[in-house]
């Protein structure tokens, strides 16, 4: 079996070690030769190839940055073998989603990998990177069923729990679980600016503001690609705020006490 | 030199455990019995007394809940040995700084260690529990300096680094650096409810979210005592929610790159 990866970075070097092992040959592709000689000595690869000839693996995991995925599968579309199935790693689903089923590519099955962190290259690729994480994917009703049921295989292989969802409520989802707490530790991190003494901060602020900075050229295409969802998060957001501003500001303790009892609940709700 | 703990909470229980030592006497009070029984039983004290004994040990440390403090104070100051420093761990200062001025009680040192977690009783306290954190002091150019001096060394004993502060200054910092912080992970649990698949989250959500459902009796009566900062606090936050909203709503690349370099040129600089 092949496995193509096109984008050695994290989450594609993170792929060729997960799956690297006898029986399955990894095809690795990048355009910038940095990340590949990176990807090479990590040992994330067994072949570096064009990615013409990595189109015609068995299966191919695309991993390129977000405004870059449309434009790497239709160069795959192109030079695909008869029995290559597809798949990418961004974190925001409709655009591409649309794309497959505009372009009848019943082949590629539109996925995102719940795992990553702050360090964008190979050099920080781990095999158990996707270990226990939840892999999404969003298949339509044009998808080949098969498409689907190869690449879910891979997903388990890599230790993962493959989950399908629909893009559009994929996008809701990450919008407020993912892009939403993104944006929230920035904001943190702007109203602590004017702080002269931030040092004396304890946990909570640290677990808060973890990933706040991450990297803008990546961010700028996660959020423009699902910006009606994220701005609906973003308003929910201060709707929230501001109803417990209100609360704060009375100084009332049974209206405080009722406002905190309410989140304590959602989150033995939430955490079970 | 025998040290006075009033209230046998976590962090009561914490600091018996982390000043008892040979040389050192440590005396316990809490007006309930089951609390008393737990901290006897995770060896957190050398012996029981009443409010009046205790009040003439050495040092006294206050870690009654924030609404409690000041009449504990108060019914230390009537009892209170001619020798004996006193000191709190709630999480604001101004009210009991005042309080301190007001009554003229120049041996009471307003304070509070930044440590601490959700599970509130002895059962989970520690001796290493304030070992590397921040230990706050605001005491006022009428505190006597060697109630503070007193204070800063045992604070020191703990393994924790003792920090003075005005108290307006401290209150202000707290709501920002941990009350804010709080309020925001219940707000984005309340954003989350009404999601049908919110288990797909990631790393960046549990980060956020970990402090969601904190204890309401005691957040309640955090939240009141530093209302007026806690609300400006939240405006702050609504603020920079809304300008975020506003590039994101354009879904303009360049402009959010602008934003989020922003951001991550603050979190550079706040991490040195």
């Amino acid at each position: 079996m092949t496995v193509g990866i096109a984008g050695l970075g994290l989450i594609g070097g993170s792929i060729g070690l997960a799956l690297r092992e006898p029986g399955r040959r990894i095809l690795g592709f990048d355009p910038d030769p940095a990340a590949r000689e990176i990807a090479k000595s990590r040992f994330c690869l067994d072949e570096e190839v064009s990615l013409p000839d990595l189109a015609q693996a068995d299966i191919v995991f695309v991993c390129a940055p977000p405004d870059a995925i449309v434009q790497v599968a239709e160069e795959i579309s192109i030079h695909r073998g008869a029995q290559t199935w597809v798949s990418d790693c961004g974190s925001v689903k409709s655009d591409i989603a649309r794309w497959a089923t505009a372009a009848g590519a019943d082949w590629f099955v539109p996925g995102h990998p719940m795992a990553g962190h702050e360090k964008g290259t190979a050099r920080y690729a781990t095999q158990s990177l996707f270990r226990d994480a939840r892999w999404l994917l969003t298949p339509s009703d044009k998808t080949n069923s098969k498409a689907v049921k190869a690449i879910e295989s891979l997903v388990i292989a890599m230790g993962a729990k493959p989950i399908r969802l629909v893009a559009a409520e994929h996008d809701q989802h990450v919008a407020v679980l993912s892009h939403l707490p993104h944006l929230v530790a920035n904001a943190l991190e702007a109203v602590a600016a004017p702080l002269s003494q931030r040092e004396i901060s304890g946990g909570s602020w640290k677990d808060l503001t973890r990933v706040a900075g991450a990297d803008p050229a990546l961010w700028s295409q996660i959020l423009a690609g699902n910006a009606d969802a994220v701005s609906a998060a973003i308003d929910a957001m201060i709707t929230e705020l501001e109803l417990a501003k209100q609360v704060v500001a009375t100084g009332d303790r049974d209206q405080l006490r009722l406002l905190l009892r309410a989140a304590s609940e959602r989150k033995r709700v939430a955490g079970k």
